[in-house]
């Protein structure tokens, strides 16, 4: 850490004033609160072209992780009930006498629960500031030199809060679409408020955002196209995107315009949006959801003036060990270049610099080895690198792939699930002691298989360390511990099991 | 190892013969015949004394994991649709307009189709053994002296075969209820079989088997009460399985019966059977199951002639190494003392045993730190020692508990939910580097959460490197990963939480 001149006896209003109270701010106050610094929390809500806007906690309990996981669980209930009941005997109701189920996922229902239990969060966070005496201000805020911001409440009312040190974790707003028309579609920040069924939707982008919520409308019962520029999922395993991209359109019916991007959006008579796209081809919609990527909100914080440099791409601000280019201001979260844009990675790594900004601890965040999950209608978790990486990293010949294709005991009921399958590989160094590179798996309760992963991964874990654990049976998870078919010995990936 | 007297030209029949093609034999038999070795696998089923019986495969596949893994996921299903789906807006058919969902799960289909794809394994096995080289007889063995055993199939026809080695795997059975009329008990052998729904139910025992067996039960609609003579879940972490209990009582509304067992059992003219429990009290029961415990299959094995010893308490044979005390006679799985009754514990001793019979491995099985999991309506894994056994084993002032108890996301919608939570907690040792000695988990998913956690435990895990890992959010399983409240500090484990 270089010297931010910051002394006990500074003379200004707080000793950190945190802008933005989403993940990475709150845990951040909290924590430098907790260790007797004096902090203060702005948050403040822009409303989105839509004109949505929400409560305190940032994008992960409002627009994010949140209602996200929620509308998820709600799709995977109801194909729950439509592909297994049947299967496992479970007759509903006055449907007994009939042949086959059917349900209707009630919007409104389902998106009033899950605002109003998002509501009491936001009276929770308020309330945990609160009790962890960090002065929470539902304000604006704009730098006006390195120690000073200016503050601007709903009402337009402004006032300067001074500082000696102030961290940045205003995180990141979705990108618009570009095209004519763009303003037409819709964003992550405005599908969860939707009043009525967005309906027959296009879901442009395909990253984790479009995917997720293609898979969660798809399974609640809409029509679902999702518009594919190049590839499913940049950055991940590529056979694993491809598997879920392959169950999303099997399994969930979601269709896929691949190679193409919308050039053209206009209104029409009935209401519904006309979408031309770059092919040339076009088709109506009742909502267009662009996940185009997201840009960080740095744009009107008053920076440049303090010298802090951003990505040009992104706007994400530049910086090591969450240090900007101006000493006594720093950054977490999103709003930071480089780093993963998750809910935890922004939490731990508040919490990591208010332990060395006020707690006297040298460590860093650690970037590596982070899990993720993608919520998809099969969801896909991994930590470590993919295989596509691991090679051009080491070299085909120096890296070995365990996989497994297998079909989870509580699928092998049911017809509708019998022609899908899980999936579960691991990436090592051909070389003894055949260090695990990555882990991945396609599969139910992905989040929860990785977690315990992720921490053996921080361990330096050997493909020896993975296979001598006993499984847990019947689990899928257990699949990834009694992994032995190596791709390289080309014999099938869905040989293995007991 | 002892020398145990085999070489290349012995002159048997065999290399190896397995007696039980369980779990454990099979895998140690297809092992043995990858490495070179002549193998038999012998597996005989005794009709249970209600005159059950089945296929290849052992307790696992056709009376154990797999059909309890399916009913468990039928009873979740089933739960799921009356408590969940109003929360989340799905309304299933002609129900849309009626108040409540209700069902009816029709254990004849459900029995039917997991009776099914049991049939369908015990298929695959066969195969799979052919595949493998494995010689498959479909006979009973007993010992006639430590190279020759006799043979027999179901038309009673009767052969000798001769081995160099034996492998005892024969598993276990459930102890009878031994009370006047305890032969109206079924038992775990009987219940998948039924044409029927067992009814009203009493369940006797509070260990595994019965709570699982009560728990789907209870969640696929039946009046369920359990009988406890004691404690529930003996050996496992006490607060956990407290837990467990509460939450079959109120969520799932199993009766609990404290401090008795039965001491009579009485046809009824109606059909029922009415149970007098040790305190004088009556009820009458549809059903009446007893899992009070297992006994190894051993009995008529002849084993005793060889000089091999067993456990008087249970007729498991003593050993270590699964070196019975005849040099040439081994054993695995349920058949062998002072070892976890699991499929995954059996199957990695079977095939460790036969790499070091016919592979030149040294490599022992290690019995340390099995995860396990109990599939009951909230299930509980752990990795690991009991807060209780810590405590025992290094003294209260040297264990540190770090507890959190929380609503999963995806319950947090329904009010039939709200008055349930999950529990996390790990014991570690006080002093530094605080080495984790158990990790105890009681939520949704508890073997896939556990798993991962299992192998980060072989490598020697410290509540640092736990807690340095970055979360997966939102899932139950980094709630482990955040454990932060020691339950020294006397603050609440509801207290934490983002
Ligand atoms: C649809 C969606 C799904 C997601 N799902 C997951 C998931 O499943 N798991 C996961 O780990 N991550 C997920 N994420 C990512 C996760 O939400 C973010 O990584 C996380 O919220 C970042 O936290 P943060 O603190 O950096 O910023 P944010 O949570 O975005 O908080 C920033 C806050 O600052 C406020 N603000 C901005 N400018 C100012 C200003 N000038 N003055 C005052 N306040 C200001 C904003 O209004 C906001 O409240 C998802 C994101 C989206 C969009
Ligand atoms: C209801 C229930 C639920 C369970 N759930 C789980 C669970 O979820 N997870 C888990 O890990 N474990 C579970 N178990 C335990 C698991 O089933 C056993 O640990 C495992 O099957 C043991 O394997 P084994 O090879 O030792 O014996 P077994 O699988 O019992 O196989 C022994 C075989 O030998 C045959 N045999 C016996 N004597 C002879 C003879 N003389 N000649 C020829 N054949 C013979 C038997 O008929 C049988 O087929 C459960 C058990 C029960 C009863
Ligand atoms: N489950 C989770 O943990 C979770 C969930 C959601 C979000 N997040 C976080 O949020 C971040 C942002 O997610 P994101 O999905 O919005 O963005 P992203 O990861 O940046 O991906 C953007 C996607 O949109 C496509 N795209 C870009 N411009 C386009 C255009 N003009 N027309 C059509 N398609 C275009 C990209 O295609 P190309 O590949 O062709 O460039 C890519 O598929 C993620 O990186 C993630 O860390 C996490
Ligand atoms: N999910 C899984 O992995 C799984 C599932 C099922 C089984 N298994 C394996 O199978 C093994 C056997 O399981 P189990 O449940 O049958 O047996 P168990 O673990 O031996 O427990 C026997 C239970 O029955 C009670 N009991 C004993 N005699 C009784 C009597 N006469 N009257 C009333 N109650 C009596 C015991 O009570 P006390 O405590 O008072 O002695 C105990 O609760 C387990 O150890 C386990 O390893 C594993």
């Amino acid at each position: 850490m270089v010297d931010d001149g910051h002394k006990p006896d500074h003379g200004y209003d707080y000793d950190l004033v945190v802008i933005g109270g989403g993940s990475g701010g709150m845990a951040a106050a909290k924590e430098a609160a907790a260790l007797g610094a004096r902090v203060a929390c702005l948050d403040f809500v822009k409303p989105s072209p839509a004109g949505t806007t929400w409560g305190l906690g940032g994008t992960c309990v409002n627009v994010g992780c949140i209602p996200k996981k929620l509308f998820h669980a709600g799709s995977l209930l109801n194909e729950a009930i439509l592909q297994d009941s049947p299967a496992f005997g479970v007759q509903i109701a006055s449907e007994m006498h009939a042949n086959e189920v059917s349900t209707k996922v009630q919007w409104p229902v389902l998106r009033e629960n899950i605002q109003n239990y998002i509501r009491s969060l936001n009276f929770k966070y308020r309330v945990r500031l609160r009790e962890k005496d960090v002065t929470y201000l539902n304000k604006l805020g704009t730098f006006k030199n390195a120690h000073t911001i200016e503050a601007v409440d709903k009402k337009g009312r402004s006032s300067t809060i001074t500082s000696s040190r102030f961290l940045i974790a205003t995180g990141g707003r979705p990108t618009p679409l570009s095209c004519p028309g763009g303003d037409l579609a819709i964003s992550s920040d405005d599908i969860f408020f939707m009043e009525q069924s967005p309906g027959k939707t296009l879901c442009v982008g395909a990253s984790y955002i479009s995917l997720e919520c293609a898979g969660f409308l798809a399974g609640i019962g809409l029509d679902v196209t999702v518009a594919v520029r190049s590839i499913l999922l940049r950055g991940f395993d590529r056979e694993c995107s491809d598997r879920v991209g392959k169950y999303m359109e099997d399994h969930s019916k979601v269709k896929f315009r691949r190679g193409v991007v919308p050039s053209k959006l206009q209104k029409q008579e009935n209401g519904q949006i006309e979408v031309t796209f770059s092919d040339g081809s076009t088709d109506s919609y009742d909502t267009v959801l662009a996940a185009v990527g997201r840009t960080a909100d740095t744009e009107k914080l008053g920076i440049s003036s303090l010298g802090i440099k951003v990505n040009s791409k992104n706007q994400r601000i530049l910086g090591k060990y969450e240090q900007t280019d101006c000493p006594n201001v720093y950054a977490v979260g999103d709003v930071l270049d480089d780093t993963p844009e998750l809910t935890p990675v922004a939490i731990q790594a508040g919490i990591k610099l208010a332990r060395r900004l006020f707690g006297g601890s040298k460590e860093p965040m650690d970037y590596v080895n982070v899990c993720t999950t993608v919520f998809t209608p099969i969801e896909y978790s991994c930590v470590g690198i993919s295989e596509d990486d691991a090679i051009s990293k080491y070299g085909e010949d120096n890296v070995e792939v365990y996989h497994s294709e297998f079909l989870p005991l509580e699928w092998s009921l049911s017809n509708a699930r019998s022609h899908s399958s899980a999936f579960a590989k691991i990436v090592c160094e051909k070389a003894e002691p055949q260090r695990v590179l990555g882990i991945h798996y396609v599969g139910p309760n992905a989040g929860e298989v990785m977690q315990g992963y992720g921490v053996s991964m921080r361990q330096g874990l050997t493909y020896k360390q993975l296979t001598e654990t006993v499984g847990i049976h019947p689990t899928c998870s257990e699949e990834i511990v009694t992994l032995s078919i190596t791709k390289s010995s080309g014999e099938d990936a869905a040989a293995g099991g007991c």
